[in-house]
């Protein structure tokens, strides 16, 4: 893993949680985007060289909407970066831990990802994800 | 807030913990930490600039020992980095944000620190903290 890429925060409304974040973080919110294949929308904000990345259920019965009903808002996951994302999802089943997707997908950000079960890392939902180059 | 300095991590036992995330991070635990006033044990690695931290309870009614029993292991914490503490206590007070501690306090890894009460940042508990210089 290279560095801490982002920190995912599930919120009910991003009309509510942009505001506030920016206010909390005293910094813009410098890119929303739609995720259609998690059906989620997200807004970032960039501190240091790690982003907040928000993330508002776009369906009643989404992955993000089911966390907040389950544990409420707060923060969702933690995303690392790699460098070789088919190389470290090797690494990381062969030590034992379980990966909730087979393949690297396309998540926000222009990013390939992919994410352990919490079952395995003291109950964190743990993203590697590795930036789609031009070559990818 | 100047970056994410770390993420607090809320685990049962260290004993398990810190060799299952050095697996995760490749990458080793460099300190462990004791704080007596938070009554928490600490385990420390870097990834990047940012810092993973692992938090167990010292005492079955510690802050942590009652977090993991009301929402499990997991993520616990975000800390942000700040120029000068007292300065963006007052920023986040007048904005409106409530702080857990009137005054900042000695936090791990020699730094001084204060929360943020998670009622009013999306669940988020949010830490600022200050590295102590010799002259503080």
């Amino acid at each position: 893993m290279l560095r801490v890429e982002h920190i995912g925060i599930a919120v009910k409304q991003l009309s509510n949680a942009i505001p506030l974040f920016e206010k909390l973080l005293n910094a813009p919110c410098y890119k929303t985007e739609t995720v259609e294949s998690e059906q989620v929308q997200t807004a970032f904000f960039q501190q240091g060289n790690t982003k907040i990345e928000l993330l508002e259920s776009m369906t009643a019965d989404g992955v993000i909407a089911r966390y907040i009903e389950k544990k409420g808002e707060g923060i969702h996951h933690i995303a690392f970066e790699v460098e070789d994302i088919h190389a470290e999802m090797q690494r990381l089943q062969t030590a034992g831990f379980v990966l909730l997707n087979e393949l690297p997908k396309k998540g926000a950000d222009n990013k390939l990802v992919a994410f352990l079960h919490p079952k395995h890392t003291s109950g964190v939902l743990v993203e590697i994800c590795q930036e789609i180059s031009n070559g990818s």
